[in-house]
């Protein structure tokens, strides 16, 4: 057992400094590197993903891991749990040819740039061939790992958020549909007149990045285990609990969109941060599920971020920075015009009632590329349609279009449908937070720290140790529901609509 | 034959792909790691140099390397050159043990962020362990390497630039001593009066950083193939003609440093860049040797940034980004302060005249920790004493002196010197230019790019395929000589000096 023991810490300690390395070439690659450097550097990827590649399923790996499997219940708690994953991974990773695994990590690690180029020129056709060779590898993906009682985009879901398909996600729109839809659409359609001018006024970059650096410290982002820097999506990525990052996008239109999109991304971070360090060495940091994460996110955007305490404490400060544009506009305005409901374009840049059907749009979607009914050359069309149907507006142009999202580029199909369910996690996190807190004063007196640690024992510390539903579970006293997530929704967008 | 070359072929991707992960975790490290992922960062270098030591040093890539070099009339003149070379790694490392290579690059990987710290803190003694540790591992490195035709100092004098050792060096720095120095102390105890109350003034940050950002148009640094960004000490790191970043610090209260710090990197980076893109996948890449990378960056900050052609056509610009503090300054007056000769404490920031002073001082106080005769715990002492010798001043804390220096720290001992031996490779490349080019109006003209072509040509595309001598032989039609270094300062500063 000893042996078998030595040989994982040797393996594991390998795969985290490759990891590591892929980290730190990503995180350049996302923010910095330079246009012309990106076929050297998916040189580069390419051979180190085969190293990682060679690593994860040579035969000395497989029969390691099957050998600690078959002996699960002898190691300790976090090893088991590692074992159990490793062993769902070593089950899948030997059912995908090498070469083929190698010629998708090369594409991902240069399609984000093409991504982002084509977006900057509105050029869908620039951008169809990668999309194309991602959505085929996935379909592929999911034959590979096709089981008995799993195929298709379930595959693909399971993946980013274990014990969730089509079944379950289909539940749970449909909910949404049913409690939530009727409700956001009645008020996007309100007559209400809203102050809200300020929205559009031009906030310089420079200043907006003073802001965001204040709220670094009000919501203790731990500055001295992370950094912020400016990308052209904002997103978090963390490779231990001493060094998360995240990026920011400063529109100069649109500050509030730049803001909560920080915050955002700032729960994420907090997450991260807020680990037990014991599992920085493990597989099992970087959080329990995407879903999960998301609830941390928008808990942070919306709950605390977009409530009405929070601005009574912060909001004189934001005056100060942006006189000119906002030291005419009053607090209550203020907060109705960050919490105006309208149906848009920008799946980010949507309010806190109308993103779910933004979701749903891309849940449809991916449903139909995976599945076979839609094709790629057709989804600009595919998009106008939905966006018709469930938004009842239109895009001009793709950039805000069907070329928004930086997802696909990076290979994430079935990824999109984690962020609905994250916000109903977080519904429910508030809910019974709200028993041991009086959440409203704690963030009225600029006491953050009180709701971070309360997060910290319910959820942050555990990282992957627990499956999403037993965390919610054990931290919420109650299975899953979106019933608390809904009725939040509907007494806050009442009031500020009655 | 072409088994072996296969085997060399697969041997150089993983070299370059592990070397361009350390590449890149080094880069982040000097520009935006946050201090406290200092540790678990640590702790992956390790385990990352460990796979690089043990595929360098395996029995297969020994055997591979000789077998090769056995053959070496065989082969093209890249991959010849590339194993002679690599025989002598091969030669060297295996006369290291691991654990000691290992434990050195886990303390360089953390040490420049100590130095950065302590230097903060003006704290010698928070630093001096860790500069224990390099100076014990330097020499014992020279233990180990030692030849019957190199040992102590030599062998790393040699590594930094073949064919240098303190024979070379000291008739060298003689030969200085004797027909520069007494020139220049004269010059700086002139009485001329400057007017250079300008150099004193306050330039913000952010303007200093809109000037950098035009002379990098000025000069051709390649945007699509670099980054520019900023640091605790400006650097320049390449790891292929496709990337090439270099690094400034912006000092609000000596502006004309920071901007022929700025000039100085781009000298270093525009030479990687112009390199034959057919040494990226080689082992050739990133120049001939320190001294030549030295007189590419002396030659752009010095024989061009610091001439009056150049500021005949971009003073206005920078007289228009800082109107306040240079609206009333003369070009003349310009000219004259920012070529100004004076004893400085800060060897980046000392004038063209004195600087070698400063490398002399170095290369005396490392010939001394190396061959015994300097301790480590005595070097503030020695460098005061050394200060006062060579340039009759005493810095007032360790910042300004013996801890101004990142080199150090790295593990870089034995690299002092190359910077004046580069400055007078520099004279003598300048020299051959003025025969084939009118240096002066091609600046006046703001085509530097011509001069970019004219060193393309002559230097910067044979990367490491030649040796130093070679090089400077070739493209000068001259064995290396010092004179026209002398010359070419004596003339331009009896000019300013008359």
């Amino acid at each position: 057992m000893q042996e078998l023991l030595n040989k994982y810490a040797e393996l594991k300690a390998k795969s985290k400094a490759f990891g590591f390395a892929m980290w730190m070439i990503s995180w350049d690659a996302e923010t910095e590197a330079p246009h012309g450097s990106m076929e050297y550097r998916t040189k580069q990827v390419g051979v180190l993903s085969s190293e990682i590649y060679n690593l994860r399923t040579s035969k000395d790996t497989i029969e390691l891991i099957y050998a600690l499997h078959e002996k699960k219940d002898e190691l300790d708690q976090i090893t088991k749990k590692e074992i159990i994953e490793a062993k769902k991974e070593v089950d899948k990773i030997v059912k995908i040819p090498k070469d083929e695994y190698i010629a998708f990590q090369m594409l991902i690690s240069q399609s984000s740039q093409i991504w982002a180029q084509a977006k900057a020129k509105n050029d869908f056709e620039a951008f169809r061939p990668t999309l194309e060779k991602v959505i085929a590898f996935s379909k592929k993906y999911t034959e590979y790992l096709a089981t008995d009682t799993l195929k298709g985009y379930d595959i693909l879901l399971d993946d980013y958020e274990p014990g969730m398909t089509q079944k379950e996600y289909d539940a749970f729109f449909d909910t949404l549909r049913k409690d939530l839809v009727p409700f956001a659409l009645e008020v996007s359609k309100s007559k209400k007149r809203f102050h809200d001018g300020f929205l559009k006024l031009h906030y310089p970059r420079e200043k907006q990045k003073e802001f965001v650096e204040y709220l670094i410290d009000v919501f203790g982002f731990d500055r001295n285990h992370g950094v912020l820097k400016e990308s052209a999506h904002p997103f978090t990525s963390g490779v231990s609990t001493k060094d998360v990052r995240f990026t920011v996008k400063y529109l100069e239109d649109f500050f509030v969109s730049s803001i909560f999109a920080a915050i955002h991304e700032m729960g994420h971070a907090i997450y991260n941060q807020q680990h037990d360090p014991k599992l920085d060495d493990t597989f099992l940091g970087g959080g329990a599920s995407l879903g999960i994460h998301e609830s941390q996110s928008r808990f942070y955007e919306n709950v605390i971020g977009r409530s009405y305490a929070f601005w009574q404490t912060h909001y004189p400060k934001l005056q100060s920075i942006f006189p000119e544009q906002l030291g005419n506009v009053t607090l209550d305005d203020f907060y109705q015009g960050i919490n105006r409901v309208e149906t848009s374009l920008i799946r980010i840049e949507a309010d806190e009632l109308t993103y779910p059907l933004h979701i749903m749009l891309r849940y449809e979607i991916e449903k139909g590329l995976i599945n076979g009914t839609i094709e790629v050359k057709d989804l600009p069309k595919v998009w106008d349609d939905l966006m018709m149907k469930y938004l009842g507006i239109k895009a001009p142009n793709f950039a805000t279009g069907v070329m928004q999202d930086i997802h696909w580029s990076m290979g994430l199909v079935g990824y999109f449908p984690t962020y609905a369910l994250g916000t109903a996690f977080a519904g429910q996190i508030h809910h019974a937070m709200k028993k041991d807190l009086d959440i409203d004063q704690l963030v009225k007196d600029n006491n953050i720290k009180a709701i971070n640690a309360w997060m910290k024992e319910k959820i942050h510390q555990f990282g992957a140790l627990k499956l999403p539903l037993e965390l919610i579970k054990d931290a919420t006293g109650e299975n899953f529901t979106a019933q608390y997530y809904v009725a939040y929704l509907k007494e806050k967008y009442s009031n500020i609509y009655k």
